[in-house]
């Protein structure tokens, strides 16, 4: 079996690797339907990351269960099902408060680009559809194993609610999937802040209302404009950059809510600035496992179309030109298919 | 009219000054029952914040009504009222939303160590109690120009609720009274973190069912060793500065919330440790206002006696005392009768 393998800035390979096999009675494999290229995997593609040693990558996945190990009891071969980018035991303290992704167990995917994935605590951590879809849903249903749900928990970290103002920081694909999730939970207005046409297109198309090209100050300036002065209710920052999240924080009204998922790189916030902002802060890793039923539901029942963020769909072995096309804002996001 | 300017770092002079007038119509002038030194006060007193030129100080005030301008029309003389340190209009969008300590039109109270005072914006600033207090519950009243509101918004921003696990982070009295808040709000259990007899006793009082004198990675480690590891749901951070904030932000359970009242000195957060703790941050300036008349209620009817956070009572001519006490931890806080 090939996977795809960083091994430093510019440098993705598809290369020869052992198949995965069940090493802990938790665990279990599956064969990969579809997965793709992370907005996060271009941090350490760009050389922002350091790779110290050649990685596998990849970390979205959805597909048919293959085996299970003897202690797993709600999943069994054949099944069609999505995982979380963290394996989480779905019964600690913290996954039972909801928030999976820091689950005292968890385990972060990393070998996901690839024919076959062994998924460790496979019944806290994989969820299983209906039935095995059409393939038509698969795009949307790979969305659930990241992107989709982090958009998701960006929008409800923001404390998005029917008729808020909320404006979103950044067009990757999750911030256009935050823009659909505060669509879905009855936002009145969107504000997408975009300078790229086609993902502006894609925001108007999930719901954005607006679109505001500016950006740091001169965005912040924009919205407090389109607010009569107020700021949104609710920011959602999904860049992870000290300028995007500035304009996340300035953007939002005293008493408002900032959801923030991008990965921060090199971001400090100052307590005073903080302190007088008078805005609610909640993010971090998005805990997708919470979200999977639900939104299963909604892909299921035809009611939103996250898989629409893939403009690029590759052949597994193209995997090196996935990341290119992302890293050169040639695509938005790039389905790969073993 | 002599009232209180504070010269420069250790330097309080109580001396004479003009009697407050109307100024705008929507002003009025209250007579101070009585007033008190803020832990706030104690930066510049200390040479922490700079002061640049004589100015007059104290934000915490009641009193009677002696008069009002002609555009006042909810307030009249005669009345008791209790006012926020920041006047507020309590009717622009800021205000409505409960935040009234950011109002669009908001001016910082300064002159209150006097025994006269002009509020701004009387009608939005001020709240009158059902009728004249007797003199025993003066203290408790006075509490809700700062302290008392401002502890409470700490747990009402870590959302406090009923069974909860909290730690608040500071013993100072918007620290104590925080467990206070907590108590009344129905946490299940309240550890109060400090390392001094007569304020751990009163934390007690309050309501505080444990005891930490640990403090910075040590007292985070204590908290985690009484939450099997798993964190307090809330914490109350009650004093401003680095350690304080860290301690704050790791003893919270990941999903659990950081209600954060001290104004920063020196805080500087980093966006990945935040992101990875998955906590809740919400706090800043206390929108007293906000809770004032259901507090004002709880004392009318003896439910709670927030007043016991002074444990030095002064003319006001001794104000300079009052400063030098609290600066020595001689005193919790200072009260101050004209």
């Amino acid at each position: 079996m090939r996977l795809a393998v960083i091994y430093g800035p510019r440098d993705v390979r598809f290369e020869e690797s052992e198949a995965p096999k069940i090493i802990q009675p938790t665990d279990a494999i599956i064969k990969i339907s579809a997965t793709c290229v992370c907005g996060s995997d271009l941090w350490p593609y760009r050389g922002l990351s350091p790779v110290k040693e050649p990685t596998p990558f990849g970390h979205e996945y959805c597909g048919i269960v293959e085996e299970v190990g003897n202690a797993v009891t709600s999943i069994s071969p054949g099944q069609f099902v999505i995982g979380s980018f963290f394996a989480s035991d779905n019964t600690c303290p913290h996954c039972q408060a909801g928030y999976q992704s820091s689950c005292q167990r968890r385990e972060l995917i990393n070998r996901a680009q690839a024919p076959k994935l062994r998924v460790p605590l496979a019944d806290g951590t994989l969820v299983a559809t209906p039935g095995v879809p059409t393939d038509d849903l698969i795009p949307s249903l790979l969305t659930f194993s990241d992107v989709m749900g982090t958009g998701w928990f960006a929008a409800d970290a923001a404390k998005v609610s029917p008729g808020k103002t909320v404006a979103v920081v950044g067009d990757g694909a999750v911030g256009l999937l935050g823009v659909l999730s505060a669509k879905v939970m009855g936002a009145g207005r969107i504000i997408a802040m975009s300078r790229h046409e086609p993902r502006q297109k894609l925001a108007r198309e999930f719901g954005a209302t607006d679109i505001v090209t500016e950006r740091g100050e001169e965005g912040v300036a924009r919205i407090k404009e389109l607010t009569n002065g107020i700021g949104a209710d609710a920011v959602l920052e999904c860049v992870g950059t000290q300028e995007s999240m500035l304009q996340a924080i300035r953007s939002t009204r005293p008493g408002g809510s900032v959801g923030y998922v991008g990965v921060p790189h090199g971001v400090a916030l100052d307590g005073q600035e903080l302190f007088f902002a008078h805005v609610h802060l909640h993010g971090g890793p998005a805990p997708v496992r919470r979200y999977m039923p639900h939104l299963i539901d909604l892909v299921w029942h035809g009611k939103i179309n996250p898989g629409k963020v893939f403009d690029l769909t590759l052949p597994l072995e193209q995997v090196a030109e996935g990341y290119r096309a992302m890293d050169e804002r040639r695509a938005i996001k790039a389905l790969l298919r073993p």
